[in-house]
């Protein structure tokens, strides 16, 4: 029977989760509907995605969305416009299911643009009036703009003991040379399946050039891991798929970053979510995730070259200050973490390790930073 | 006796090409000691990366760099920092090929920035003044920094009718689901080979989600073809990679890119090479490439919404004034194609072919435009 129903809904080119998105967005439609038919004003109930409507979960370590709705009616000049764009792009997502096909969030902004007939206005002028929109229908409808055929631009390689079944092809990323597997942008289960996994732990760094390091020394064989770079701020590919690897895998997963707010963030964002995509916590954040450096204290512990201090500037000083007052690093043993950066007066790079050798950190830092425990959580 | 050889240079990590490149450098340090010894002042000639040393080669249609060389002397208070900086990065670079391993140009400044004994003096302050001399290197020792085991971060990804070896790793580039393979930074022949192909024709794009979209509908299958996106301006592994398969594999290469004037250089540079890296275009050029779209004309070619006119700006429009005079695109056929665009005030890109349908540009737009044999070069 699961059989048939899988051949059944691959003619239709839908999985189930798709079949679910698309009720969940005609329910949306027909509601509306059923107001106008009663010659009432129609309105969406949007979850404000505002500061305000933010807060940090302490149990479950995870920035969510709260409750508050704000409402956006038909009948009312100021919200009119965003109403009808709001369908628009529902419209959009809903040709997307059908046709099983994925978009980047300009294509879809292509997709919906156009001049309303008899008149000189556009549906949308610019792309940054339909990125809103898209995550209001995320919200509203509660579905992971993946989950709606949707996608950002994908960031992100790995490689690694680990087999991957993708759109049909099994990947074994054991074998995938220097150049590693592209994260795809949405990684969801009906597409993108683990088929075996020989993988102890997993490994991100922020840097590609750390992971070039890293892969050409196939570390990933010698400690039995995955190895994946976000290359900078994770996109939502890889958070989303270490999401996945997290509660399927059941791994544990260290990160390394630069010894900097910005990597401090990066890490934060991997682990927590973030402020502006706080509705996707639940389906992005990684509350495993440890932070195995590069830590402000490595300086001393690993004997490393003054070469490596990089001065930390006004910015860097008044981030660091902001994220000693987040909720998820008060904790003392962050409190200390932070605080030692601004005492040091200096950022470094996990670059930095090639002033000791090629492959310092291959071979002697993260090996000693795992065996001695040596990490933040 | 080949194979005999190959296993003897793989015991010590080196390849013929590393041998050879490993030479030159020695010799650059035999010759400077020599003069020492000898009591002299040793210089480095350093062919001048400048504009007045470059110029259009009608003939090969490359941008190449002349023979105008410049002395660097050790013995002159102007040019003794960047004699020693030179003969630094010349020994990092020895360490690599030594030890068969490459690294990022900014892990090179890390490998070779320390603080000069007895003083307060660092080798290197910024990454800025060590870039430059990899170049000055490159050109004076007669090697791409690939062969010297560098490389800057790479960029693109590919998916197609071709198996590589990369590093030991047979990777068949139609199974990489929609992913793609990440290209490597380094692209020489030693490391990544072609195993076997079945492609006919290499299709190049800009952006990542004309290559996700294009990848997502099997084009590379149902048109037999090697599908390679740049992820914007090419990075030298995706140029290297293309020019390899370009006259390795003997096959029409085609590029799709946005119809504006950075589309327009991304071309240029895949084609001619660019006035900065006048030194690399023999090896990274690739004067077969033809320009396949999007053309400002496709504009009335293909009956396009107005939704996908953007507004040339002021530095759009003085780019295009300035390509007009390039010396590589005064054909009359390519004076039409940029006077178009300046003449439409738009510019367009392929993503905004989804005003038409999700999957134009698969099924209508590149089938239409090689059917035609529509396309400059």
């Amino acid at each position: 029977m699961a059989v048939a129903k899988k051949a059944a809904s691959k003619k239709t080119g839908a999985s189930d989760k798709d079949a679910k998105t698309r009720t969940k967005i005609e329910r949306l439609a027909k509601d509306a509907l059923k107001v106008v038919e009663k010659g009432d004003n129609p309105a969406l109930e949007i979850r404000m995605r505002a500061l305000s409507n933010v807060s940090f979960n302490e149990k479950r370590r995870i920035i969510e969305l709260g409750d508050k709705k704000q409402s956006r009616e038909f009948f009312n000049t100021a919200m009119a416009r965003k109403f009808m764009q709001t369908f628009l792009v529902a419209n959009g997502c809903k040709t997307l299911l059908d046709e099983n096909k994925t978009v980047s969030i300009r294509q879809m902004f292509y997709m919906t643009k156009h001049t309303l007939k008899g008149t000189q206005e556009n549906t949308f002028e610019d792309q940054s009036e339909s990125d809103p929109i898209i995550e209001d229908l995320e919200v509203t409808v509660d579905a992971l703009r993946e989950e709606l055929h949707l996608f950002a631009n994908k960031r992100g390689l790995i490689t690694g003991q680990l087999t991957v079944n993708d759109a049909g092809d099994e990947i074994d990323l054991t074998r995938m040379g220097r150049g590693g597997w592209g994260i795809p942008s949405i990684c969801e289960d009906d597409n993108l399946k683990f088929v075996s996994c020989k993988a102890e732990m997993i490994l991100v760094v922020e840097k590609q050039a750390v992971w070039h390091r890293l892969n050409e020394d196939r570390f990933w064989e010698r400690h039995k891991c995955i190895l994946m770079t976000t290359e900078g701020q994770a996109a939502r590919g890889a958070r989303r798929l270490l999401q996945r690897m997290s509660t399927e895998l059941k791994l544990p997963i260290y990160a390394l970053v630069d010894n900097d707010p910005w990597g401090l963030y990066i890490y934060s964002v991997l682990k927590q979510g973030s402020i502006n995509l706080a509705y996707e916590s639940m389906r992005m954040a990684v509350p495993t995730v440890r932070f195995l450096g590069m830590s402000a204290n490595d300086y001393k512990k690993f004997n490393l070259s003054p070469a490596v201090q990089i001065k930390l500037n006004k910015e860097d000083i008044n981030r660091a200050e902001q994220m000693k007052r987040y909720p998820w690093f008060k904790d003392k043993k962050w409190q200390n973490e932070i605080t030692a950066l601004l005492k040091n007066g200096f950022k470094m790079e996990v670059d930095g390790f090639l002033t000791k050798s090629i492959s310092f950190i291959t071979e002697e830092y993260i090996p000693k930073k795992l065996r001695d425990r040596d990490w933040l959580s």
